[in-house]
């Protein structure tokens, strides 16, 4: 007896209703809430207790329910007035690569898995570095190289570990953490990065946290070197510095110059972390921000944050592969094969935590094809635009200010009034449903933070979610 | 200037044309050869070398680019011949589902940044863990609980990190390795396991790779049990044992309930990886292969592997997810928010390496809703009556012998004949592009391997696959 897989004209209909009912989605999303209302349990609630006996429900079905039980329970992330965190766009481009991803179902954990998984791969980091002027060591035609991550996260674990290969001259490989590594970052380093170190087996007190300059929240060189001889005084192991183009707090930007060389006299790794920002080095007029590069270890960057690509895509680069490799590689009998034994290629499972590893190259290259190296310029250029509308909004109200500077598409702001209130301002905001922002706390103090990154996102919207703020701000501060 | 998007008109009419060119490669799929014979380079060198300038490419130059430069390079993991490694099966309805996640674009990593998206998952992990019968205590209502893994090598990571966090207890949050910790599992536990233990920073040495009973290939308990004395008076601290119900060689299947008992007698971590052999469960008659659980600490198994739902798909369970996310738990001021504060939800960021998170629950439910219980089953039944159909073949031919016992769907099997043939062999026939078969060693001997898990594969691939083997034989035996 066979399962009931659904046949091939019966997905060909189903996923055509898919595809519409997605392209209908996007067409309303405009006016849906950009979040929900609803306390914890609504959705699950919702649900049955337990999974059908058997199955045979056509996909309007599914979708139906997607309808009534799914679709009020989301933060949508691709509506244009949401403006959390930092941006997760995709595009149809990239939702159509991925869905060829899916349909192929094939494993690219080795070169020999499926050849062309890990090519197209190469060529596109190829492309990607290209896209965004990094130093020519990244390249894969050197020594160095570049593979998807799922996320920045991973990036960071995966530099940090390679790190401790080499500053414990290969020994980590085998004894593990047998003395005390260090890494360094400033205090807005991402959290990812005492969560790297918790997991590599650094502990969280084995991130220096260091000192910014107040005017930037950029970190200071001088901290670095101070907390670097301060730790070789006592014995310890400089590992890793992990510097930030683009914080997730404010978007302040590292000098990668200046500490690039204290690492470089250290013999200590430098990994770069651009995970929102590095996508505005496809604009040449944006490149100052990186800076320094050159004096990197490993970099990455999340196309799935600002360049239109669906998650799970982070960019990630090595100038030495082969330290990478070492540090990660365990080969067992069943995955031994003529291709790898002959050095001629890569395999990507040795670049990253998972064995397994999804075709996701593929939405990278619709993308690049679809837009172009001009229609990603023309995006970026559009979610600085808007983020400079907004700041001129800000500063031409005496009530509120700028609380950093807004280089890309994220703009920091406050109302001239206590934590509480600030707080209240953006509960307010975003109890409309018609914008969501979200907060940090810079020097002790809460900011408002507003990140544009949704291709529906226009200047009507910048100047609604102005509004909003503007008469929340009448009202928090007449009471 | 906007950036040229793909207008919602153009989306529909691409995306039904990448559905259908999906279907058409399902529909010819058994025509292809199962894997590629062009050399490395192939793919690349078919690519230009930089990105379009300009895009406006219609999507049907992609797919041509598809068929002309992607298809011919690879490892066709769907192919009714494909029977390397173990299954990577998707289905129409995961694909359908994941395509609906691309589409909505939300990050899970907090209830509160996608309510839905944290709900659905836990609902569906709770029918997942009903549908195997797993042990009450992995249940959200009690103190464990789901979560989706890219796969098992991040589970088993996840796993090995919250077993360090206890038999620290609570020191390794914030000290890191600090002693001698240690990982057990049998010389047959997967590659992921020394992988996971050197990224924890317990380095490969931290690793016992136990003996194994030589029928059954299963670890032996005696052997754990002097490990663990061996350590304990080494002054090393046992943290955590994997235990596995279907290796990666042979799908032997250790003694949990034997091993289990000796970590409770310890109280050492118990995880229990069934990457591949775990979606047996859904059927009545093969839980006897998962008898013991109830000492399982964790357990993982891989729907991405066997049960229909496209890569990235693992399971895992936790028995007490406080643990878990007292390891795992990092909280920066821009994450915080009233729901986690409340602790009445789920923050999943806290489950898994990675911060974002997309919405995979979504191609479970799909699965789990259009198979249903009984379709699902009816899909393990037939792989286990296919690879016992090639196992009759092989019995029947007096040059050929069976290697391991096969209660699933792999079939390990060898010629009477030097592991040089045998190795001729497995050449010969994935030559032909019929079949794709691969190998690993047992107690020394090669051993071929085919695993049956294609929903395409029906007895007369079986049967043809046979063929192969017996002609190839017949030339390398008469020469």
């Amino acid at each position: 007896m066979n399962a009931p897989h659904m046949d091939l004209d019966e997905f060909r209909r189903a996923g055509h209703a898919v595809v519409d009912w997605i392209a209908d989605y996007w067409t309303t999303l405009h006016q849906r809430p950009v979040t929900s209302a609803d306390p914890p349990g609504t959705v699950a609630e919702a649900l049955p207790g337990s999974p059908p006996a058997t199955g045979g429900e056509p996909v309007e079905a599914f979708l139906a329910d997607l309808d009534a039980i799914v679709l009020p329970g989301l933060t949508h992330w691709q509506h244009p007035g949401f403006f959390g965190y930092f941006p997760a766009n995709t595009s149809g481009p990239s939702l159509l690569g991925d869905l060829v991803s899916s349909g192929l179902g094939v494993q690219g954990m080795m070169w020999a898995t499926s050849p062309a998984c890990t090519e197209l791969e190469t060529v596109m980091m190829d492309w990607l570095a290209e896209l965004l002027d990094l130093p020519p060591r990244f390249s894969s035609t050197g020594s160095g190289g570049g593979v998807i991550q799922d996320s920045a996260s991973s990036a960071t674990l995966v530099a940090t570990l390679a790190a401790l290969h080499r500053a414990s001259g290969g020994r980590w490989r085998g004894a593990g953490i047998d003395r005390r590594y260090r890494a360094y970052t400033s205090v807005h380093g991402h959290s990812s990065i005492e969560k790297a170190a918790r997991i590599a087996g650094l502990g969280a007190d084995g991130v220096r946290a260091l000192d910014v300059d107040p005017d930037t929240q950029a970190l200071r060189p001088d901290a670095l070197r101070a907390a670097i001889e301060a730790d070789l005084a006592a014995g310890d192991v400089p590992a890793i510095v992990v510097a930030t183009i683009g914080t997730t707090s404010t978007t302040a930007i590292d000098p990668v110059a200046e500490i690039g060389a204290i690492c470089a006299e250290y013999g200590i790794w430098l990994h770069v972390d651009a995970a929102y920002a590095g996508a505005a080095a496809v604009c040449p007029e944006l490149r100052w921000s990186h800076a320094g590069l050159e004096y990197a270890d490993s970099y990455c960057f999340d196309p799935h944050k600002w360049l239109l690509t669906g998650f799970d895509c982070d960019a990630f680069w090595v100038a030495d592969r082969s330290e990478l490799v070492e540090a990660l590689t365990v080969l067992p009998e069943y995955m031994r094969n003529a291709a790898s034994e002959s050095g001629a290629v890569l395999d990507y499972r040795d670049w990253q935590v998972p064995l397994g590893r999804r075709f996701r190259a593929l939405k990278l290259w619709f993308v690049l094809r679809w837009y172009g190296v001009e229609g990603l310029r023309a995006h970026i250029r559009s979610g600085v635009a808007l983020a400079a509308r907004f700041a001129d909004h800000v500063r031409a109200d005496d009530r509120f200010e700028l609380a950093a500077a807004h280089p890309f598409s994220l703009v920091c702001f406050r109302l001239r009034a206590d934590d509480d209130t600030n707080a209240e301002l953006l509960a307010s905001v975003n109890a409309t449903g018609r914008a969501h922002l979200t907060h940090t706390r810079v020097a002790g103090r809460y900011i408002l933070r507003l990140a544009v990154g949704s291709p529906q996102t226009t200047e009507a919207h910048i100047d609604e979610t102005w509004t909003l703020l503007a008469e929340a701000a009448d009202k928090l501060l007449t009471r």
